[in-house]
């Protein structure tokens, strides 16, 4: 008997479904904010039943959370060059292209348009932060074992402090981000990691 | 004759205004954020008749940046300790001191419910920023003079280094910032001065 193989369209659906949801999400996050946003207005954009879109994601917050931490860890492809200091660069530079993209208007959307305020933003703002710096710790942790970073260094530390240049310029200072940004959020964050101040236990 | 002082009163009656008219301005934007605060609105709170307001600030933007950064002035001071560590934790300490008390609550609620938005609110925090740079940038050159950091250490270069980690808590993981938050900033501005890479020319 000729093998058959299993039918695919379950999980092929599933993931168009995603991909339309998802899509669907960003577009009304960066149109109306989080505020504003519906899981009606998102299944109409996506072309879906919204009891298809509840079937996967419990409410709003869910599904905005998912829908930000699965694009952006599409934008922010992990680096693994061998040497931290291409590897930071990488990663900065590969933040500062989300945020002056698509993605980066909707996560400031859902972050700062309303959202701020509303129940259930906070969290799911942690929520998405705690994702993308649990996917990029690989970073430090074979920086660590080349023997190029201090060995105490936490990765969340040194990826806090690789971020924080590139979004104070973007939320608070209003000057332009580009590759020059990420660079020097690279250079700060490797001269703290290498002065041994981006340790555990550091606040 | 006896030397008769000139009389006080228009500087104190004008100082008295700028008093009275910034906190109803700081305390309008906390209440009700940028967008919907008024010139009307701060001058009733004051006390005071809306034409007196329009002698002095010629509008609503004006008005806001004046009082914010006349506060944020008061609750940072500049120090002047000898030590560059100790100077820099200073400003740390002060700057989260002043992002978690009525100040800090009004700068957020201009900066970020729905001012950013608002045209004229970009420039505006911009403003308040250049000044803080601005008035710290001592500390810096202080510290450069005394052989405690590179000669080419760049002020504002250094004074967003020191910022960045704070707002970044603040603005997007929601962490809670202290003195811990402001002593490890310190810490991360100090390593990567003393590294050469907050020098002029730095993106």
């Amino acid at each position: 008997m000729n093998s058959v193989p299993p039918r695919p369209a379950p999980v092929g659906r599933g993931k168009k479904v995603s991909v339309a949801v998802h899509a669907a999400t960003l577009a009304e996050l960066v149109e109306r904010g989080y505020a504003a946003l519906t899981v009606d207005g998102v299944a109409q954009r996506a072309g879906v039943h919204k009891t298809t879109v509840y079937r996967r994601w419990k409410d709003k917050e869910s599904l905005v959370v998912d829908a930000l931490s699965d694009q952006s860890a599409m934008d922010v492809p992990i680096p693994d060059t061998g040497s931290v200091e291409t590897d930071l660069r990488e990663l900065a530079r590969s933040l500062v292209r989300m945020m002056t993209g698509p993605t980066g208007g909707a996560l400031l959307a859902a972050m700062f348009s309303g959202g701020a305020d509303v129940p259930g933003i906070a969290q799911a703002r942690r929520q998405i932060f705690d994702d993308r710096f649990r996917r990029a710790e690989p970073v430090v942790v074979r920086a660590v074992e080349r023997g190029q970073l201090p060995a105490d260094t936490d990765p969340p530390q040194l990826l806090k402090a690789l971020a924080a240049p590139v979004y104070f310029r973007l939320l608070v200072t209003g000057e332009p981000i580009d590759e020059g940004t990420a660079d020097h959020a690279a250079e700060i964050t490797l001269a703290a990691a290498r002065a041994g101040v981006l340790g555990e236990g550091r606040s």
